[in-house]
């Protein structure tokens, strides 16, 4: 045996495999570089070399480096080879993701007198109380202790038949029996992953995209496969490159005002999404966190709408953005995986609050949780318009707005050379506060985005606010 | 190379490696058995050839076949050898606990008209409703919208306080910095799987124990290692022996009034598992779950009152028995797991309702708590010495009564040949609800127990049910 190969004497690639050749050389290299086996600036073989050793095509092991040198476990300098990276942190955490890794809290709490364009849910005073409080009250006289016994683990049946009514009038067909009732979005997305992923498998996600979903994958030992967003979906020739090789059990997504780009899918993506799925037999998680909030005149129903033969598992909170403190969500399941969603529920916590159950089922029975959407609704189209326009009127003509079609935040593309996380750093210190856009793309996060959410903040706020924002960007062009 | 060990080739074991030598020779074989290499009915190699072929003393094959046989892999036949057992579901489970087993609900809804010996929570009409509402409203009229808004995913801070007063009143010494709330104990015990279980890890539990338990550990990929319970704490040689092979990351224990056996620890026993557990690097879970009820006049406090170095998690649900549809527990952790507790909370379900905890801490710094608590001792104790007395007097002498201390249940040991399962299924025929015992057991379940709750029956119910069972009882064993 050639000695120079001794490092890769364990590499074994099936041909046949379902997995294609390449990224079946690429899981491996990349196990002996995350355990160390090959260490920061080892040079790699020669490719025809290396080819020739493992008795593949040259161009196997050009994809498998590529694959490498995209995700960041090598880099290659030209004339002389690829090399082995310093693995950062956030690699290793990846490849050994149990225990989960430590989370910035998504939600900080500002001062009371700074600008706050990053908190994405309604202030304090937004929130219906007395409404709920009347809820809670005719439930108790109504229910007594029954409120408080376990209730089904499932949720409770005139909460999950109010839901199936209110999802057809929102153009998705739903029976009580493939609801399951969680404690928010962030458990839903928790509750798939343990129901459907085993260590190594795949997961696509768009990039960017929400960090709690990736944390709740990456724990369940997932690898993440991002797939670029584009202002009407997925970027579809990749994802379909990468579903081929990949072949992902799962593909998470937010097809209606995704997070945190704010852009919609269009009806041809959708359906590509669909088609691509149903060859390559992946399912799709879609995250319907905002779609009551697209305020354009052909707002599209969920995705799940268009899904004939049960490939879309639904996530909907009611919680995430309205009543963030009431955690309460559900997941609309294909029949088959009802049963298994429902075992995973009860060894996370048995079942929801059953009060809560009980409060929001009449709630929405009642209509109030339409109208308090209908409320919300007015204020946050104002707050939009206003926010686009004082975006148009005062940022450099540098910045790219992209001009989402609802919701509570825009996402803004800085100029070459301006560092979102600086901008944000200067904008605290005058009073204002705005998130960095690295925070939400799973790896090689690029620092030139901010995302702006006006969900807290009044028109004369956004207009101060932007101005200042604009302000820090204009001079840090002029310096750069 | 001897070709009768052709399958055996893999298998490596390292000397000086933490783990014992017997317990990595189990560990691989349990391996090719769980995989298929080895099948039903395979003759495993005699001892000293296999020792040879291995290069250890045939003591460590010794060792690793008994613990096969221990846990159901492999039959032996005096005079011939060893051979692989036919793999059943609930160890194949155990092998690929990812995705998760399906379970069956554990609060199972009675017909009005039975006596309901399995329901382990107090009935609807025992629950403080009115007391309850009246501080919902409290709560509500002066949060506001703050009720509703997202929670510091630790848990709301003026209730971590009130918990750590009551803690101290109970013997142990609390932080609100370090108590983690959470949504019941169920997902304590997931989120303690989480924080602290990678794939493979042991974990010890008692033997029998809590179902919910070993599912939350199994989905996490750990392996159980059951410990047999005697009526005074866990068999502490049998304990030490393990600790010494297995290293377990975990120790589940209920210390108090233990679930299902009523059993509680002895201050010699306490002091035991502490100790191996400091020595041997392991973490010990406490699951107080019903510590409150216990009516002897020597209550002693949780175990983590004995911890001086913070080897002990504690967890205790406000919910779990006394208000169930509350989902509202929290965990003491040791100040170094804080941290990643709360990385797993947050990614869990960001944070247990904010509502509920707030109604939570004002119900316990009213004191309203302790009278609820105080309120059902006094009912639970005439229960609980009516139980007692009934099955002294109508229960046939083989019937072993395993007298608790104190909580909602009691443990039947049957005589010799009765079949737990098939007395449960005679009661259930004359209107009696009684649980098999066996659901309790990691594996192996011996099929000789029932559990027998007095949670929801009155005085009466428990003598007429009593008298029927123990009918039951006598009609098998006079037919055996």
């Amino acid at each position: 045996m050639n000695q120079d190969f001794f490092e890769f004497v364990s590499i074994q690639l099936t041909k046949g495999n379902k997995m294609a050749l390449y990224v079946q050389l690429y899981d491996a290299l990349r196990e002996l570089i995350l355990n160390g086996k090959l260490s920061y600036g080892y040079l790699l073989p020669p490719v025809r070399k290396f080819a020739t050793f493992l008795g593949v095509n040259p161009g196997t092991v050009v994809s498998a480096y590529k694959l490498l040198e995209q995700n960041g476990y090598i880099f290659s300098r030209s004339g002389s080879g690829s090399y082995v990276a310093e693995i950062t942190e956030s690699l290793e955490e990846e490849a050994a993701p149990l225990p989960e890794a430590e989370m910035p809290p998504l939600y900080e709490k500002p001062s009371a007198d700074c600008i706050d364009f990053a908190t994405v849910m309604p202030p304090p005073d937004l929130l219906p109380i007395d409404d709920f409080k009347h809820i809670l009250i005719e439930v108790l006289d109504r229910d007594q202790g029954n409120a408080f016994t376990y209730q089904d683990s499932q949720g409770f049946y005139p909460l999950r038949q109010a839901i199936s009514q209110y999802l057809k009038q929102h153009g998705i067909k739903a029976q009580a029996e493939n609801v399951q009732i969680i404690s928010g979005a962030q458990q839903g997305i928790d509750i798939v992953a343990k129901a459907l992923l085993n260590f190594g498998d795949y997961v696509f996600t768009e990039n960017p995209t929400y960090p709690g979903a990736i944390a709740a994958f990456r724990s369940r030992g997932a690898k993440i496969v991002d797939i670029d967003m584009e202002c009407d979906g997925l970027d579809i020739a990749d994802l379909e490159n990468k579903i081929r090789s990949f072949r992902p059990k799962l593909i998470y997504v937010m097809a209606n005002l995704q997070n945190p780009t704010g852009y919609s899918y269009s009806v041809a993506k959708r359906n590509r999404l669909l088609g691509l799925a149903r060859r390559y037999g992946a399912l799709v998680l879609e995250d319907d966190y905002i779609s009551e909030l697209d305020f354009s005149a052909t707002a599209l129903a969920p995705l799940k709408a268009l899904d004939r033969e049960q490939r879309v598992i639904y996530l909907k909170s009611f919680s995430k953005i309205f009543m963030p403190g009431l955690r309460l969500a559900f997941l609309l399941m294909p029949p088959h995986l009802v049963a298994r969603t429902l075992a995973v529920k009860h060894n996370s916590d048995i079942s929801t609050s059953g009060l809560t159950q009980r409060a929001f089922d009449l709630y929405l029975r009642k209509g109030i949780w339409q109208n308090h959407i209908a409320a919300l609704r007015r204020i946050y189209l104002e707050r939009y318009q206003t926010t686009l326009a004082t975006l148009e009127q005062f940022m450099p003509v540098e910045v790219v707005i992209n001009r989402p079609l609802g919701g509570m935040t825009c996402w803004l593309e800085l100029p070459d050379g301006i560092s979102g996380r600086k901008i944000a750093a200067k904008a605290l210190q005058q009073g204002v506060l705005i998130t960095p856009g690295d925070a939400f793309f799973p790896r090689h996060a690029p620092d030139r985005f901010l995302r702006l959410s006006f969900a807290v903040v009044c028109a004369e706020q956004i207009i101060q606010g932007v101005q200042k924002v604009a302000g820090i960007i204009q001079e840090a062009m002029r310096i750069r």
